[in-house]
């Protein structure tokens, strides 16, 4: 009786202590169990071996900082009930239900959804499911609850979410870059006039995490080969879609061809809830099986890029500081029409272009706030000696190209 | 010119850096990129989710190892060609390439051929297109050739392929009992008459390394709840094949349901050399996006078995120290058959028996020796203070059953 | 004013967060501040350099695991008042401070006196100084408290002090050896019938623990090498103090040659309160530092051992099943005799004997007890598989011998 | 006879194997086995209680980076003579080998003379006692030797010290903030025109590198409470030489109190060999030792400052922006009068004010530069998107205060 908690043991934390029987049900629900599928960082499996970690892991991540930052909270004196306690630990646990098959790498592909509004649309599915037991955690995820800290913890620029994936992320792909001192940023957060404030001693570790993030940002996430491998990907879905508006005959799984062969909208799944469950069948080992199959596809466009993307036969790619167009586009499209004898319009799906951006610190986003001992709260661009505003606003911007190998 | 090595991350280890053309090239090959898709340790996620690794780490965790083995070995003046170092460089690289879907798991149900022997096919197949430069590697694998200790640090009680699971299997699942003092047993290592010996200090971490192993297995590789679901596994995939036979419709992914249609043997593969190539195609991909499939089928225990496993709504399992036969097996069928309105045949779906076994140690496989600093050469039953033959040669049989959780 | 408590950084297991003043007050006391000069290990950082740390850190660690312990425990349903929580945590953090210099290498040597004693003393000493409030940490650590439970967190066969030791020991020396599963073994620890108990799932954990304890012993703490330098340090101080009994001026730190000069017992310690103090005047660095001088006294042996001590010119020793006894002792002794033309008597600062044995578990202990999920309670040697009474009973005896290292 | 070579364990990087005699041989020289006494980062164990390492350890880490550096340095065709190796390693080895107690804390307290003059007096002595075996590591270490890539590996913007310093205080101190992907940089080092390079792809990581280093400075280098402990270990020195120089008694370990007693400049040291022997005699211990002495001396100054400092009484500490003189400085020193009621000369030993002052990175000292896989080298200002020289120019300089704690 006293022993119905249930210990997950977590590789980067150590164990997660589950306590709470709503929990436990929404982790068991088939619409969390999904995330096992869904890999947390798409194709960059490709370029880190070892990065294959799932969005269900650092899900169930989120949710145990998530517990102890509470911990910490209460410590401190701040004030929380324990419905207020149960949504923010439901609304991190949730944060990313919405995500679909190599989270944000397709997103927009198979369906022109935000991931995040998915996100709302299975808590409040849930929220049906749990008698409305999930209706603060909604309002937090939404920031529509009236403590607006509880929002910041759960989506803010130093929520759970980011220490979490900062960690994972770090720990699967082996980059020790992303390190940052978790624990110690946890210890030091506190509440000031509703805001989520870090204690005055944790500066440093604050400049540590954005610093960290930053360089996750363009070793990791962007890393030129995952560049190049999601463009393919990207190609090889866009030319499925498009063989199926044209009636060509594409086989693959059920609910994934369905989303391939419409454009469903917001707006759609509003007006037929199935399409939500629909959407609930699909994830990575759809769309790798699919590809698996077009190998063999009449399609010479298609059973190419499928080809090539599954043996990691990925397109070269070149970064600068000015978009790639005008003369060197039309070359490299050129280039490629000899190349697999192909029309011009058939060349974009080799040839793609793209821009990335990375602030550091976003301004746009609430600050980070300090708070010092003689109880003054300053931003942190004005707290840290050496991240100033000149460094914080400073956002990197790169262009690309990708094109096939043999040119190179 | 100078520079084109490869330098892959490994969260485990750190940096491999690959030197060999020869090896870059078999990384490459499709057969190889496939193990990306191949879970190392099947439906253990289910337990432990971070445990979601692939063999394709493994089998460079493995090289990884054996690279370092080569450097103490010759460091200690043990002669080596490079032929025979790039050889069983390959050999371990390679010797887990012949599994198929889900490892262990799957392996005589979809295809009745051990996944050594595959891995033999496909080294030769490679071979065949790398124009004969995997013979030593082969050779050495297959334990044909002279040097033997180059056939143990492949395959025997100590070598490297056990090193690399037991770390990566901890480093994953988060199971501490795991960690296995990889550096310093493999610093240890030495040759003496052909025969790979450790050297008289490194006796504590060969009884630490046969211990964890022993831990390892009944904490993380015989967990209860991994049997169980390897259990509805096997149950599923027998329920296809069934269907199939029975000229049931079956959709799945086509080389899936070509193998769920046939029962092909090794003589088969060796007939028909585009079996192995079919072989190739699948991987845990197409299992669960078959599985997937199936929980719409019109057959009730299909349906009943692949909706279970994949929302994780495990069967019960109970172990014990006999066999669950006679009364208490036919009333557990009797009340699955009640529960489910079921036939008895039918049953057997649901209600499975096993026997898991395991010893510490193998007195039957070569011995692990133990090089004193005499000269003189010891078993580590020999050589060990607390491992003595009572302790390795002591084995530990569980029986167990499984039935629907309803029925606990 | 909300934000008093402490936060203590740890490299072994993170941050520790003192809460409580009275703890507080106690780490500042200069009876525990001095502990930060006693190393856990003694000399054994002349085998392995890493493990320099002190007792401060262990007593720190072993109150980190006591609070997650106890925290455990309350949430399966353990009652235990405010007063006992405090008590069970000053008994864990002062239960080494009796330690005198290099922790038990000259243990008795100085003071023929068990450290254990030293720490009652030195808690009722404290007791006096904080009003009374460690009445009850007095009674857990001597066993007299009714709720026996308690003692065995703080000693028994499975307690913090043993827990954090093994860990710690581990990751200052870099032998991977003595990792254990901490955080697993404390999530499995449970109350029955007022007794520590193991959850049925810790099984295995309990296993590894007994196993790294064996190890960590031969492997770490009955080293050859620093077997053989604790006998250099023993020689020195029993020559140090010989000579000054002879009435030969040695020089060295005031309260170290008091003691040096006198062999106080307990009951004097009893009678003259101030022998506490001057007790606690001495650490590691009063021994060295006296060491370092005596490298330049006239006699010379004195002058010899020191020198060799300080620049680890250790002794020779050799290993064996059986007493190092009659022939090959007086051999060796003869020898040294000649090496260094001394007489009979004072070959025995150089060529010492011993006896080291272990046992991976002790039956006289109270057991290690398992809690069956049917409610049953049984011992380890009943509940595990593997490591029988065959096996835990068994003990390992060696004898050793010291002898100068030019004679080898 | 193959198996002479020496593996030592070290808990940051594992084991390190020694396989130069002469490197074997210095490492037993007893001005190499003094390092064991001195503590890498002085009384910072006073705020992070794990950081009690040593020198030794330090140098033998540099040491182990140094040889994969090596490695890396030739497998990527950089030509090296054997001698140079030997060179290089020793250099790194031996570069901290002057230093005095609590390294850089006293240095200039005891000796006016800096300890890279003190290691090069050693090195000099090593080798005369070698046989001029040390003058290539002369020549390297003093950056007379003409590949000045040698040198740059031991001392610049990015040498093995560096490296080696802040994975190692990071991992004893228990601050992660100082982690660097050591393994990774060393992997990206090359040389181009006799400079010591990284290859483009190591950016982020130098980024990593630089920001790492600037927060372990001020958080642990530069951490307020070891300022405070310092300045309190350099009161109670400077007092106990000025009783000393006013002929008044003050006990301690004869070498320390010499050194106490006289003024020894660099030109002392050069006149007279023997002096440097002497220094050779002192550590942390001899120091440690004398000030627990001092806790009972007549002198109210010397007893106060002794007595606070080994019972972690420290004095309170205040920074700012400003420097602190005139009316702050001169209250806080008339309220010490009144405190302790002593005369205003007297209060300086309790109030004193200091200057820290800390560079990212350091223009002055050569740039570390990457190469690009044009072929192209470029300064790491260039070629990082952050870390412009606005960035890395900035310089953050702070004043601080102590002062009794009492008047806080």
């Amino acid at each position: 009786m006293t022993n119905k908690r249930k210990i997950i043991n977590d590789p980067v934390y150590g164990f997660l202590t589950i306590e709470d029987d709503l929990i436990f049900d929404v982790l068991q629900h088939p619409y969390f169990q999904r995330q096992r599928h869904i890999k947390q960082l798409g194709l960059t499996y490709l370029v880190y071996p070892g990065a294959v970690h799932n969005r269900f892991s650092h899900m169930l991540g989120a949710l145990n900082l998530m517990c102890r930052a509470i911990d910490v909270l209460k410590m401190k004196g701040v004030q929380m009930t324990h419905d207020e306690e149960l949504g923010v630990k439901l609304a991190i646990l949730l944060h990313d239900i919405g995500h679909g098959p190599f989270s944000h790498t397709s997103e927009f592909v198979l369906v022109n959804v935000h991931h995040e509004v998915f996100s709302s649309m299975f808590m409040r599915r849930l929220n049906e499911q749990f008698g409305g037991r999930l209706e603060t955690a909604i309002a937090i995820f939404e920031d529509t609850y009236p403590k607006r800290y509880l929002h910041q913890l759960v989506s803010g620029q130093l929520d759970m979410d980011r220490l979490d994936y900062l960690s994972r992320d770090s720990f699967y792909s082996g980059v020790s870059e992303g390190i940052v001192g978790t624990e110690r940023i946890i210890n030091m957060l506190n509440v000031r006039n509703d805001e989520l404030v870090v204690d005055e001693k944790g500066v440093y570790s604050i400049e540590k995490f954005i610093i960290s993030r930053r360089l996750m940002y363009w070793q990791v996430y962007m890393h030129k080969t995952v560049i190049a491998a999601d463009s393919m990907l990207l190609s090889v879905l866009r030319r499925a879609r498009n063989l199926v508006e044209q009636g060509v005959r594409v086989e693959g799984p059920q609910p994934l061809m369905e989303f391939l062969g419409n454009r469903y909208t917001k707006e759609d799944f509003e007006r037929d809830r199935s399409l939500l469950d629909k959407f609930a069948m699909i994830d990575d080992t759809d769309v790798t099986t699919a590809i698996k199959g077009w190998m063999l596809h009449d399609d010479f466009l298609l059973r190419t890029l499928a080809t090539n993307l599954i043996n990691r036969r990925l397109p070269a790619i070149r970064e600068g500081e000015q978009p790639f167009d005008g003369d060197y586009l039309e070359t490299q499209k050129s280039r490629t029409q000899l190349l697999y004898a192909i029309d011009e319009a058939d060349a974009d799906y080799f040839v793609t272009t793209g821009r990335l951006q990375n602030h550091a610190y976003d301004f746009n986003d609430r600050e980070i706030k300090v708070l010092f001992k003689t109880g003054e709260v300053k931003s942190i661009s004005e707290a840290s000696d050496q991240l100033d505003r000149h460094f914080l606003e400073k956002s990197v911007t790169k262009y690309y190209i990708t094109f096939p190998k043999e040119l190179k």
